[in-house]
């Protein structure tokens, strides 16, 4: 009998591991050095309308984070920033780039159990060059069957990733912690969608969940995906 | 009868369109801004010791580049750079972000010729976003078969592409400027190497041509290829 489910899709950043507590670590070492010359709500909501500003630019990842930080220091102190702030805010994101990553609870067994059954894709946007150096330094790597480094998350991406790599997203699951770039999108492909919330959220990824679909569930943590799976058939 | 060759790879920036020489106007211009702080040339091996350093953290692009700049104007003026002048910087650098890209002469045509017969494979380094930008702006995005955007170009890399797009390295060839990343890895994976030399050359690529080797080729323009590809069958 053919399975319903045969491919399960992972966003890699705040769902397999930390990273958005990185950005926020760093934005509270930003606002410190800023601190004789802005409010901190004032500095974040500067540093929130240059990173919507520069999206289009700077795509997503830890580089553009360090420009735009650079940019609103130089915005909020009509370009009278001392260089050691700039210096410091460039430490501070080379450390962002260096640091080892740390995975999310249940993240490793529920992968490897998975991956026995299920071809596995991690899908995700960022840095490729980042995004693959998290892969390697995870021990994941290995596990999954195919990586897809891509610059947006829309049913289009979903459809052709699960064709790819799968049979399709009809036989496709996507799990993240991003209602609008992994579940949504994902759903609307025709595949089933899972969200994780992780707590700590950016703002630019908020959306509501959808109403009404059998598709789409919303677990506590990665440890309660193979009884979902299983579940699904 | 089977055919030689049914797949051929082209490396983007300074193969298919001009890049090196936007580096090289903002970088003139990131010179003239530190003008009195440090002479041009110990300020270009400054820069060039910054991206040699930064390589790996930031991978290739633009981006990288921004930030290598603003380390480096930090580094020769002992944090005393203005405001003003890393405000310069990173309008540069947004403005080399928004360059419409500018084919090379005779890079339509060639495209267009092979896009019949043969399959087409973009494989190329930089930041994701940025490339993709630039493939569809440069309107032959229609024309490839298929896009490889990789963080490293290693003999494993073209093996990998022309396994999944082609029929293997061995019926494969790889067209591009630099003779370290496009030209001598394509060759040890066993398929064609054809360099097209630009003219201006990162020093990060530079490498001798090789030796005693019949699937190289040195064409001074992309106009050349299509006869090339043909003699080859």
């Amino acid at each position: 009998m053919a399975r319903n489910l045969t491919t399960i899709g992972f966003d890699a950043d705040d769902t397999l591991w930390h990273n958005e507590r990185f950005f926020q670590i760093t934005q509270e070492r930003f606002g410190a050095l800023l601190r004789d010359y802005a409010d901190p709500d004032h500095l974040s909501e500067r540093l929130l309308e240059a990173e919507r500003r520069n999206l289009g630019h700077y795509g997503f990842g830890i580089k553009g984070f360090m420009l735009s930080m650079i940019e609103t220091a130089l915005e909020v102190t009509s370009d009278r920033v001392p260089g050691s702030v700039i210096h410091e805010i460039i430490s501070a994101g080379q450390e962002m780039l260096r640091h080892p990553i740390e995975l999310l609870s249940h993240a490793r067994e529920a992968v490897e159990v998975l991956a026995a059954e299920y071809q596995l894709v991690l899908i995700t946007k960022g840095d490729l060059l980042d995004q693959e150096r998290k892969l390697a330094q995870s021990g994941l790597g290995e596990l999954f069957d195919a990586v897809e480094i891509v610059s947006d998350k829309t049913p289009e991406t979903y459809r052709a990733a699960f064709a790819r790599h799968g049979d399709g997203p009809g036989h496709a699951m996507m799990v993240g912690n991003s209602m609008k770039s992994d579940v949504l999108p994902a759903i609307e492909a025709g595949g089933w969608g899972v969200f994780i919330p992780h707590g700590i959220e950016w703002e630019l990824e908020k959306a509501e969940p959808p109403v009404g679909v059998s598709r789409y569930a919303e677990l506590v943590d990665l440890g309660e995906l193979p009884s979902l799976v299983e579940a699904i058939g």
